[in-house]
């Protein structure tokens, strides 16, 4: 039944030869990668305001921060452009690191970048919740709910191998920039209207000390900070770019940032404009209060392009978690080559995608919504320092590429590079501070506990490797077989066939029976003599009650006694027709397999039953011989 | 570890020599038998005003009420009398039932009494934790996790082996008979001394109409005969009892009725007369509103009192809850032994216990206080209709008996429990139909779920024994054993080791390999050819990138072919230092184990590696011969 299910769910299994690449046109390329950095404006700016609500005299700092974060931005993305130049490929966080800067670092990128794949599925899901419940507030209760429910679906559709498809993604990503650009002309053209209210400055901006101030707009600046993520997506798919890669790759990557800069300044200043604040329990978002009062007060028609705005973000948002569903498993996929993570994240599923990274990016993103109650204001906290981690690394990277190569205009790109991962580098100290308590210490643990199972796991297998190699490999020759037959007191034809299957495969077997005091054993040994002459029974006493102990103690004895010889134990095995039954029988045989497990050199052999197979005469019973 | 923790719990196991009974005086037996019956005082007045306090004008029925539930306390008590008289040896409702009545009445009978035993250790410690919540209101919202502890810790001490010892029941089986009898003189005192307040008698009584004055007496009647519950216990342990044992125990019976009856009837008084109401929400019991009014007010030494009576109150609960777990694990013995439950519950524990009883009752239990909140109240209802339904059964019994009988005075012994039969069973429709909503269906499906379990378990049984039999049992001889190697695309030293295992079981190996598109089989062909001349060495294709399922249909398909002989499939299998490891491995074995275990017909082999042992040199290796 369950293979069943499964099909229907995902699809029939597909074959090897199956697998494929697309190449993207610019135009398409940007719909593919741009959602999640674009998609960061749905809480960029209310980042900022959150900090600044603190103090209501500084919130007409919003602006200037902004523009700061743009500049940030800008530097950034040029930054990036020589990371695409230098690697034509795709080079990830994870490959300038570990090639440039040596494994070490590698992994600390790599473990930033799989952390904040995670957060980016937990926080855009989250966010898009957000924008559905600021339009329908009946839903504020159920945010985790809903969250959940949509990182099910996003697992399932991407296990079913949804390839990221140009075509399906550009509906949504452009009607968000349509609605967004038109959301922000019809504001500026509203507040330049005189329609906004007044400004009105408070002086309590006095009483705080200079160093506070300048702390606040720190905090406030590293919050909004967060409108960078996903900048590094295009650097990453290079790859997916018709020819010529670098060209196409770097002006998407300039027209991404320059849409992505407009629209964050034009929404913080709107916010500045309108005097918005954000909401902390979450109840609207600030897009959402900016939508309602430029689209949904004076002019009626207007109220469904206030819905057109909630609807867009949240699919631009989903859009944003779905790259992850790409990215995680991809860069799981090339840890699991290098052995620091399990093998199995290399396994092709099915439906020819990496199954197992997509189920584990899905079940961790899941337990973050839920346990922050599917609250954004409580999940952000924690983002943007993995990215600034993997900026900062990757920048560093570039410093020593350009150092050692042997291009023309290889020193402004290297000034270019330092002059980024200083920056970076300082932002993420920043962020790392000022976020710390509220969250950040979190992933400054999760970092070098990540780090942690990637040398663990990668040494298991290279001490694997070490001890299977089949250098100075000698054949084992068996001499002797001892075998040993467990028997109950109770003698059945079950356990009958299980030592005419020992005799066959041993001419040394010993049979065994525990003794607890409750049956007497003159019917076992008459039985005994009647049906198996030529196999000797030990009965071992006990006082205690216990089957297993005795049976694993003479085992045991076996073992030392035989030192010329390999010692196979045959367990008479039941199944019964209902899972159940096996509530109705005492599990000696399952104890003593668990148990032999953890004793080397010893080989366990179940000879089933199945019940009712004679009955029924549907089973194949061993065969005799005539 | 774990046997280490096991061991400090329970103590250390005990030898089967060291089982012993020991024979009770009369005032002994009362302490031992009769707490599960007194304690009852602590709800039924309760109950029965939780009724009536629907309409206050009809709340003086409640001492008429307990008349009418003492006389038929009476009834029952007589009545059991003769089964003591005609089970000597110990009959409960199950034996009497089956003995006179067949099997299914007997089942009926053993059914109620297992889900009773469960609902006295719930309800028991349920109000046991009341009456402490009433002396501390603080603690009320910590209901069901007091519970929960309280019936953790009667586990454990029953798993020990506490033995019922007379010794240690004595001191709260008397204190509490002491301060509750105090309570009542001292009560009838006060009351009689004009201190208890007027009663004022309201007039909407007129408004009922008859028929639903009727059925609200009848409810409030049908509550009140918790009371009753845990008569029955001294015929269940007749045998315990010192020479003769029918008059000693008959004697002991009538005096806890009579105790019962006295203190019954004087803590309804009480509670009339003082105009005490039940706290619907669980803060404080009746008795505890009592023994405040009586103790707490105008004397202040008396306080003390207070607090006694409620410790005391609590104590015996505990004890009755603890006669359950007596009960429940003998008859579930019983009945194992009949083969009605899995035989594992005939068991005798480490410490000469049905521990696996113990554990059932226990767990279940908890079960039931967790989900009812630790809310007395809404436990109740779905109590006394089993122990209704079992008092009517053996009296039943009891007339089928004495029908059949040649004893003198059989006569009237068939009248006295033909009356007890009907009345019983008469009280059991009442309570079955008033209660039915509050919860009491719930008995009503459990009781025939129970019986169906029965049936399907003794059923399984004796198919089992059928098939099992060794009448016209024929040795199967194995002509030819094929054996089947997997084998990893990767060959490593585990593999080889296997192979030469499966060498020195039969001439007839055959190694099978997966080929799913990803490594190249030309190292591991060149490698086969090095290392194994004399096995062939088959390559499955698999396009859809699975390995157990073409493995799986390769074996299915040799079995076919080879219909002479036995398949034994060698799986050459990993065992890591750490449990974690096992994550960083395929488990294909484990898949294979698992889907040939549904192949009948087939033999599996683990041959294990265990990882570490060659570095280490810590393990033992499997020989080579010289």
């Amino acid at each position: 039944m369950l293979p069943r299910v499964k099909r229907f769910l995902l699809g029939s299994p597909l074959r090897t030869t199956e697998l494929h690449e697309q190449k993207l046109s610019k135009k398409a390329a940007l719909t593919v990668f741009a959602s999640d950095n674009l998609s960061s404006n749905a809480y960029a700016t209310e980042e900022i305001l959150l900090v600044l609500m603190a103090f209501p005299a500084l919130l007409h700092y919003a602006f200037p921060i902004s523009i700061c974060i743009v500049v940030l931005l800008t530097l950034v993305v040029l930054s990036y452009g020589q990371l695409i130049r230098a690697y034509p490929s795709g080079g990830g966080a994870y490959t300038v690191a570990k090639e440039n800067l040596g494994v070490g670092a590698g992994l600390v990128a790599a473990a930033a970048l799989l952390i904040d794949y995670i957060l980016t599925v937990a926080v855009s899901v989250a966010a898009g919740v957000a924008a559905i419940v600021s339009a329908f507030p009946v839903l504020l209760p159920y945010r985790a709910l809903l969250g959940a429910l949509a990182i099910a679906i996003l697992t399932l559709v991407n296990l079913r191998g949804a390839r990221e498809s140009a075509r399906a993604f550009a509906p949504p990503v452009y009607t968000f920039l349509v609605t967004i650009y038109t959301l922000i002309l019809a504001g500026l053209y509203r507040s330049g209207a005189g329609s906004a209210p007044p400004a009105t400055v408070q002086s309590d901006a006095l009483n705080l000390s200079q160093l506070a101030m300048i702390f606040l707009l720190g905090r406030a600046f590293a919050h909004g900070c967060v409108a960078l993520t996903g900048v590094e997506a295009i650097s990453n798919g290079v790859q997916a770019f018709q020819q010529p890669v670098v060209r196409n790759a770097q002006i998407t990557m300039y027209v991404m940032a320059a849409i992505l800069g407009s629209l964050f300044l034009g929404l913080s200043y709107l916010a500045t404009a309108f005097h918005i604040l954000p909401k902390l329990d979450g109840s609207e978002t600030v897009v959402s209060q900016i939508a309602r009062q430029v689209f949904g007060e004076s002019v009626p028609g207007w109220g469904l392009l206030y819905y057109l705005t909630q609807f867009s973000t949240m699919a631009i948002l989903i859009l944003a978690a779905n790259t992850s569903y790409a990215g995680f498993p991809r860069l799981a996929s090339i840890l699991a080559a290098d052995r620091f993570v399990p093998r199995q994240l290399a396994n092709l599923g099915d439906r020819l995608v990496f199954s197992n990274g997509i189920l584990v990016l899905g079940a961790a993103a899941l337990a973050l919504i839920w346990s922050f109650g599917g609250n954004v204001h409580a999940l952000i906290p924690l983002y943007a320092i993995g990215v600034f981690l993997s900026f900062t690394l990757s920048q560093a990277g570039l410093v020593v590429h350009w150092r050692k190569s042997r291009e023309a205009g290889r020193w402004w790109r290297f000034g270019l590079n330092a002059l980024g991962a200083l920056t970076t580098g300082l932002v993420l100290l920043i962020i790392a501070v000022v976020k710390f308590q509220e969250g950040a210490w979190l992933v400054v643990v999760a970092v070098p506990a990540v780090m942690l199972l990637f040398w663990k796991t990668r040494r298991h297998y290279f001490e694997l490797q070490t001890e299977l190699t089949l250098a100075d490999f000698e054949k084992p020759r068996v001499a002797r077989h001892t075998v040993i037959v467990p028997v109950p007191i109770h003698l059945n034809r079950v356990v009958l066939t299980a030592i005419e299957y020992a005799k066959s495969i041993s001419r040394d077997v010993i049979a065994v029976t525990v003794n607890t005091g409750e049956a007497k054993t003159d019917t076992l040994l008459h039985n005994w003599k009647k049906f198996v002459e030529d196999v000797p029974l030990i009965v071992l006493d006990s006082p205690y009650r216990s089957v297993a102990r005795p049976l694993l103690r003479f085992i045991g004895e076996i073992e030392d006694l035989r030192t010329d010889d390999k010692v196979t134990v045959v367990l008479p095995e039941f199944v019964p027709q209902r899972w159940w039954h096996n509530l109705l029988h005492n599990q000696t045989s399952l104890i003593l397999k668990g148990a032999l497990l953890f004793r080397p050199g010893i080989v366990v052999t179940s000879v089933p039953h199945h019940l009712g197979e004679m009955r029924a005469g549907r089973g194949r019973e061993p065969r005799h011989a005539q």
